[in-house]
């Protein structure tokens, strides 16, 4: 049986590379594992050699210490693989088979999969609707950030590729299919975005530029993409969006700017509850900044897609309010405006094949947009410190080599 | 020329009965109207001979001195009459036609009308999208509230009812089709009811009446209605829902005893911004407490739908966030349960023909549900009071005899 | 192990009740079973023993002759039981829980069951996609017109209900979840059925009275029935149809002294192939009389919904068109109309959890609706001619006396 | 008072350019005039001097004595224009605005538009819901292939481009806004074609190659081109589309050498009811022959978006059934794989804007894709001939030389 490396979190801002145990069909008891799914049997499951798996913003959360996740959670829950073993319930993979992986763990089985909303699976986590890989209070299913993991309910999970070859080949596009793509795709379609569409996304992370690579890909007219970070915006540019300096005044303003009115038609939050205040208030963490400043730029009867992870508590907040999930948003103002609002986790399952065929036949270039950057699985604490930092880059971590240098 | 008898507000509390112009094809200077509306030619439109106007919960915010209207604004949106005069472009209407007017008026001729979007037009109100008869920042168009009134862009707004004695014979019922029976049907349908839903109403006033009676006629199996008026509790329990007294402990709790689970499919806010506390907190205004406690009571994947009126600012409100229409709301919550929310003015246009049909085949009795009193004209300051008092009524006034007493 | 009786297909006109071997978890070879499913391993099935099992339409069609049906096959697709065993992969049923079971059989794996379309099933036929229980050429799963019935992919597949003894005391209702009952809403919700809404639905039948129903349940202004059969005219007006009697006579005239005009908003196919001529041509078979009746009775704009059953191949028909599937539509007229039309298989899993809600909360009776009746499995011979005679009657085989008399 | 020339139909095969009278804000008698609408007051038209107006494949029906159409009638549905005159209704155009007019005329007041439904506006054509410039059994509103042209409801009607002078130089693709190019789109988006979808198109004239431009602009992975005619699948693949000659094998064969496999998840017919056989049938009119090879190489599940013309008659067809346009459809090969048909005409004005939006924005260049080509309206006579010869081409007359050569 092979050794196992993982990457675990081990105190705020400090993750570590170690060694676990290689995977069994079963969910065994450790760091942040609900002890409802102790012993938990998973003949329906695939051990995968990881192909490729990615290092998120919301992984930041738990590693800022904004979380109540435990020391020694095995982080991760962007997954690519290569079926390596099969439960007994397996009936439709085989070894050998590459495989995308969503992040939302779903039984396939319950009312809420059987809806398509794979992302509040009723059975697989003992605490509430929802679930992923690697994610404090989710159920604790090892994270994916490792040689090996375990995918549950495989044959319903698994998005299998069409060809070996042309899959490694497109790997940094592909693996971008396990989150960001479908969750960036999620906002842009729950806000409506469609062919001739003016968009605004807000965040330039990598959930932001998938929202506006996905814009794109909608047929959007214009995508405007704002942040504070230079460098993002630049990233941005580089595929054909517009961007607004959200540091740099109104974002209504610099919006009329480029399309002679001060609205767009649809409104994506990819920045969530860590925002921070806009102008010269953008030093301070303002959690209601973003959707409050998204109100005011959508027009009358536009919605807001709203992928961007909001929580119900936050010991860490700057407030009272805050630290218990509340915002103080301008309802009034969205009312006036007829506006919609989608908030939660993107149901992966619903988007991820037609998002593989628009990679597999060159319709979009995912892996430019977010400008992924593959790096070894032991250099995973440098990626993490990066990201943190603000760099403009996806880090994609390769465990297994199958990713060429 | 026949004289005119309308509603005007005069000062917080007080409504009077007043006479004004019979209207013409022009919109001219008055109380409330917008300057840049003043001397508006409306060929478009058609005077109609008042066959029912309704009082509305949305009245009462400017009575009670809620907002900025002036003195002498003309009050009155929930409008059906009598066709008595037609414009010079009038096509499809005729004199001596009855027909019921959508509170929001729209061109018909904006991006936002063809887009079925008849709550938020572009080209009635100068100041934003959207516009009312008799009502404050809504353009400035005279109320309905009165012996005539003009509809402008008649063609396109009015519903015109295909036999005159039936119409004549259900009015009580077709009056409702104005206003508060689609924004119920609106919230319900925005919320996700469908045959077989759960579902919980906030408020148990007449839109919260409507919005019940239209999840039945949406085959809801369990409709729940909550409220702290015991009055209005027993008028939901009439035809047929369940109920919940919001000052006797958690919603949740008593949802639970209804259904054996704590939580419904869909909700729908049927209160708005003058919401006051629940359970022990009751007695004090808590604009955020009727949403905070949808997103409790609300399955994850379950929608909400906001018919309620939250508005952008509220110079009376009881706090500084408040008045600028800012709430405290548990967006973490509402998050983690994948919710959507859709706020805004009904586009009555969009529903008010189905109703309507539901109504003249028997298939509802929306005036029943609500508990519909018709009342002169003259006695309508004594309408609004009994209103404002929390009567289980929704007043009809019938300010040309056309409803027998 | 128990005995296990069930309903055979013998020869044109002829069923009779044989003794079949008990399920195990393996699909066993049998008269029609699909070579390449045999030996196919079911752990993730359940056996049920039947606790309501119906004759339906479709099974008419091979008793008549008009298929490829061998002899010795097993019929009955319309099944509720009790699991009284389960296979290993089973995680959310338990033994003595009462199932009701989509007559589509499905994988929960595949593309198109991810995507709700659970009647055309990439997995269980290895023909074709789609598969049910005891019939022809759906992969040979074998029918559950008998004592025990094993039904895989249960997880998936079976609607459990939630009380045990609500459940027996609403069985009629509740068995018509496995057919009927979706078959009818799938046909109104993809003729665009809504509140309001003016239908028509073409034959009497079950399938029709219980596409009838679901109009009701949907909120539609007026449902009219038309059929040539007396006796099932009568039951559509118990529980408020209208009727046509289309040997009467133009069915557009017939249905204007209803409606006052000739058109309806929505129509349904509840017939199918093996549909008669109208008026004098009522004695002749003529596949394409209905749809092309329903393209003149529904407006411009208007939709049809086809649940009726056309086939690919009809060796029995009276054409050589129709013998392979062909019918001499009248296309034009329906692209004059801008008519959109939807065919196929019900996926009923989109819609049993909602009915069932709608029954054990009395807002549908759908039993009554369609006249069920409840007879033991060995009269089943007896069942078949009186409903191919016409019986105005909708017959329920009690093959374990769950079901008083 | 300006003159007017005008293309009008002669006789079959035959057009002319005349001389015609300058409109007015009525509607006159004249050839094809519907009597109900000879004059008809249109105080809500404006008169358009003609930027733009296109040789359609649907008035070759006309031209080749396939309709009643009559001697003189003037030709044209395809119309953008710059407003010099408007009647005393309009409101919100203004003299000098350039415009595009969609080629169904509607109302905007009716229960059709209201609903979205322009293509069947219920008050513009007396004979039945539906109406169109230059066209026969339409109404009888005078074509656009002149000089000037009356456009009715044009506040409703009309899409005002934001700039003239970008609006001039993009003009052969704003041309397309018309007609093609909502027309492809509307088959594209009634076939469910989507961000990933693989798309089969029939037929390569210019709504063909307008769907397969809609098919990329929608996000589709691969679009299939098929026709008979070598020039114009040449055009197809000259902007990215896979294709097939029709009459080199069957379909199904070569949509696996493209895709691996003989079916595609959504198709279009952009050929209609001249259809030709396949294969060695090729040389004979089949009318069926679309539709049936449609139904046979679409996967289960998909849908089938039908903007080519199917009529209710049609004196000059090959076969009785034809001739009042019944076809002989496979429909139980569709009803197997659950297959949805949406027929009729595009209602452009759901589409127009957006489609504009991604022309100014350089998302599409459909013009390139359909091989747009100006000519002067006098060599009309040329270019109906070389477009019914088969000429890869979509001819655009320039009247009054808005275009430079």
């Amino acid at each position: 049986m092979p050794g196992n490396k993982a990457v675990a979190y081990r105190e705020p801002g400090v993750v570590e590379v170690v060694d676990i145990d290689y995977p069994t069909f079963e969910l065994r008891d450790g760091p942040g594992v609900n002890p409802a799914n102790v012993g938990r049997k998973v003949p329906h499951g695939v051990i995968l050699k990881t192909v490729a798996t990615n290092i998120c913003g919301s992984d930041q959360h738990m590693v800022r210490g904004r979380t109540t996740a435990p020391p020694g959670l095995i982080l991760g829950h962007e997954i690519t693989g290569e079926v390596v073993e099969k439960g007994s319930d397996v009936e439709f993979l085989s070894v050998g088979d590459i495989v995308s992986v969503p992040f939302n763990i779903a039984c396939g089985r319950c009312r809420n999969c059987k809806e398509r909303r794979t992302g509040i699976c009723l059975n697989v986590n003992p605490d509430r609707p929802g679930s992923a890989y690697g994610y404090v209070d989710m159920g604790g299913w090892v994270g994916g950030q490792a040689e090996y993991v375990l995918v549950p309910y495989a044959d319903f999970n698994a998005l299998k590729f069409p060809d070996r070859d042309q899959a490694l080949e497109k790997i940094l596009d592909l693996t971008m299919l396990s989150d960001i793509f479908p969750t960036g795709f999620h906002g842009c379609v729950t806000a409506g975005v469609g062919v001739g569409s003016t968009v605004y996304v807000a965040g330039a992370g990598p959930v932001g530029l998938a929202a506006a690579a996905s814009a794109h890909l909608l047929g959007a007219a214009v995508v405007i993409v704002g942040d504070l970070n230079q460098e993002r915006l630049a990233q941005a540019r580089s595929f054909g969006c517009e961007t607004v300096d959200v540091s740099a005044g109104p974002i209504g303003d610099q919006i009329e700017q480029i399309l002679g009115e001060p609205e767009v038609d649809c409104a994506v939050d990819a920045v969530g509850f860590e925002a921070r205040g806009h102008g010269t208030d953008a030093a301070t963490e303002q959690p209601a900044a973003v959707l409050n400043s998204l109100m005011e730029v959508t027009r009358a009867g536009g919605s807001l897609g709203i992928p961007g992870l909001y929580v119900t508590g936050d010991p860490g907040a700057a407030t009272e309010a805050a630290k218990v999930g509340s915002l103080s948003l301008r309802l009034g103002l969205g009312w006036a405006k007829s506006h919609a609002f989608t908030t939660g986790q993107c149901p992966v399952m619903k988007y991820h094949r037609g998002l593989m065929q628009a990679i597999l036949h060159d319709k979009v270039h995912i892996a430019k947009a977010v400008n992924a950057q593959a790096i070894p699985l032991t250099e995973a604490p440098t990626g993490y410190h990066a990201f943190d930092e603000g760099a403009a880059k996806k880090f994609v971590l390769n465990p297994n080599e199958y990713i060429p240098s």
